[in-house]
């Protein structure tokens, strides 16, 4: 399974900011596109968090979300309409206030399906996971 | 498994906007609350929206999450601490702009865990569902 | 979504044999299949049980399976190479000796994917679920 | 997330053999124990197979529920009764004839949930995965 990028990640940032022109409210940031892979931080602000101080459940949803979008779009190409069909995601532990990270990995990029595995951690402590996801995507025929 | 709730719907209103003093940012309501079942309507605002006009799985996973969260608690009485440990979630049609409206059913209720099912659909169409959900929480010791 | 079943229960159950010469092995039969609905007994036998001697998670896993697979095929036909792409299950309370229950309900029915809820219970116990799932099956281009 | 087997491969080995005496039947074999980790080798016999000539569904479930529990009993020690709550499982391409491998890896070792990730490969071909499932494991109070 040898998955090449098609797009570079200044490419893939600049393809983002204008089919996504509300992702500056988000404040993500690609770092990286690999192989089948990819990074993302995810600024977290006060709006995201939840009574007793945790990042809210959705917030990490829409990581995982994105992740596994980006990584397929850096892999196939500007493909606007890939959806997601089903995410599944389990909360690990709770994580500090502050910045998150994704890394995304493509473990299967089929011409129908793509799925992607997504581990979130916060952007200071890269060993403990805060929450790990899967997220399958419906690629449209070409 | 007979499941009784605990408290009245007006009582886990009253709950809700206590603790969560931003509900009416999410504009959710809560319909009927039953033996082991939900209704709980959301209000769907613009910045729900995403690009293509349909809307944003990040804001279905938040009304999942919150529906599982209201059934427990209905069933378990103020237990402020339950927290999310996986939820599982399906897209499968494209909204309708408008309200949604998520059904949801406890099918366990242990001690420890519980797992919920959510189907959503739009408040203009029962018939047609747009996602669904299996959401598993953890419950404090008491 | 009014989703009819394009094959007799007879029908169903004469393809499956042809196809699943082994399925007496499981003996599993459709009971009915119905709008968008199956329901599929199967008998445990000894080889099922696990030590503590209960019901184990591989044969619940498959008794998901085929319910999925069977409504499926009652809704689009003969289509022997559709195949499970995922399958998310919740075991949710410890199964009493005896056979199986599952009901099966298509909640979605694309050209491309088909996604299944199904609910397992005790043949003597309908209201206490055992397991519930969601399986995701592809359906190939015809 | 500094995790640590409490046993050797061995003593795992061993105390498989003990609680599972129908092991051989599904040829198993725990290859490797490490922290965090497990891989683990099994033979697919003619009776896990198909038609169509594909290894079976609940074969690749049974192999991932496996992993899941003997990784987590490998950090835990020998508490026979860690039972699985849920267990995702995405099948991602037809795996060739012949023995498979997984690979666990625990994500969360809690005092009452641990979580593991399961990479399922051929064994003659460790670059494509056949599957990848998470599996919740519920750990009875000590």
């Amino acid at each position: 399974m040898t998955m090449q990028p098609v797009m570079a990640v200044d490419e893939l940032r600049s393809f983002v900011d204008e089919v996504f022109p509300q992702a500056e409210i988000h404040n993500w940031l690609v770092n990286d596109l690999g192989p089948g892979t990819i990074s993302v931080t995810m600024r977290v602000s006060e709006s995201a968090l939840r009574p007793g101080g945790t990042i809210s459940g959705p917030t990490m949803f829409f990581l995982a979300d994105v992740t596994a979008y980006l990584v397929i779009l850096g892999h196939i190409g500007k493909v606007e309409l890939a959806v997601t069909t089903s995410l599944n995601i389990n909360f690990l532990s709770k994580p500090p206030l502050g910045d998150l990270m994704a890394e995304g990995r493509l473990i299967k990029l089929g011409k129908r399906l793509a799925v992607c595995e997504i581990h979130i951690h916060s952007a200071t402590d890269a060993d403990t996971l805060v929450a790990q996801a899967t997220a399958t995507y419906s690629i449209p025929p070409r």
